[in-house]
């Protein structure tokens, strides 16, 4: 996959910058590649839902995120990306130490873009387990205001 | 709609209150009927994304809520509603002063429950503007831990 | 919902009629309204999955055709509507004597059109029993060639 | 992946057979692996839409079948499986000599299952292109009546 904006990684950079909501949630990029997204979010007892297992919304918030930043690294410079939509299946108990939710595109197209993120949750033995998937689209809504 | 619990009501209640990312956000219940919850979410600008949005991840915490919590209230007492999957159309842009996730049960099973959430933003003329909507399945796991 | 297309009736009975998949099958138009669309199609043992239920791809097969169609009476004239994407969710074994999939617009746009579509089964009482719902995204990719 | 059925792949040869739906539209099984399924479908010029494109709900018939299927491969004997719900996307004209669905297996579950099919349009220069991704969840119900 090949980029076409020569500073895509640090454009995601800011935008993720832009993101409020990472900083409150204490999350983090980890890896921006060509039409591949990393965002790691360490545990925190204030994320979690009735069972104590990180809430399928926070799930959604890393997920999303890391689907729209690998699309993006494939738009043109001065693009903006926006969800159009995407779909979420729950595997297992969001239980870990850490949570890494890594994007890939699937298509890459001029308007919209379809990618799939894996959410893993990593203990404190570094064993990777799959706790959700999703599938979604995003679009590229030209240059930002 | 026939809930089989008549503490119904009080056991949302007390399953939200357990939820501490409803908590970190600012979200509360505001309605809880037979096969119907809405949960309310004030603006605030640590939920944002990067464009002055609500963050499609906390359009989904409160939808997903809302979804879980509807399908809860048609479970038998002492029952654990988890969220399976659900898919989420982002429509317009998330802004507004407060944003209100309605999610309504369509199909009530023993097992799995098929739910939709309409996610409305609400400004100071107290218009109400339809920003997602979601079609969701919870599954009822039976009396909790 | 104002049409654009003041001929939009008449172009997607058109568009139907060179659905030769519609033929195959045996289904018809029977509704075309601004943004929302029927399909009628009865029982046919042919159809059938294992247990002698509508295969859910043929439940399909109209609720995606409804839908796109009820996002086409929006379109201007001359354009042609794609599926982006869409979920099903099935909810009933679809048994009945006539399936109906009516499909209306929940957020018409210039590019992109969500849509829902509801698939009852019709029994010889008149009954409507909702056996599947689905949530899609439509595109208009100009005029077609 | 383990079976649990010995003889699950002729029970899954017996349960396509008894699908009269892929007897209309011409689809074969063409692999069945422990949590891998693949149908094969030539192109036929009455399973097509508007444009000449393999119709989104032909692409879901293969694809759900071979989900199901593919999800079946794991269930003990004598189970029955049904579809919950799926997500489709649709990446490129569903144009080719010949369709493929090959589904497998993410998370196996004692009652859900979730599976992801890809689709592919093979050409005769034997170029096999992705055509459309589905998200699915299936249901083990036990023993068939």
């Amino acid at each position: 996959m090949n980029p076409l904006n020569p500073s895509f990684a640090r454009d995601v950079e800011d935008s993720f910058a832009r993101q409020p909501i990472m900083k409150l949630i204490g999350a983090r990029l980890s890896l921006v590649e060509p039409g591949v997204v990393e965002i790691t979010l360490p545990y925190r007892a204030d994320l979690l839902q009735q069972n104590g297992y990180l809430h399928a919304g926070i799930v959604t918030t890393i997920a999303d995120s890391a689907c729209g930043y690998a699309a993006y690294t494939l738009m043109p410079a001065g693009s903006n990306v926006l969800s159009v939509e995407f779909k979420l299946n729950l595997l297992r108990p969001a239980q870990g130490d850490t949570f890494v939710a890594r994007a890939e595109v699937i298509k890459a197209g001029k308007t919209l873009t379809v990618v799939r993120a894996d959410v893993f949750a990593i203990n404190k033995t570094e064993e990777r387990l799959l706790v959700a998937t999703m599938q979604g689209t995003m679009i590229c809504t030209g240059a930002p205001e």
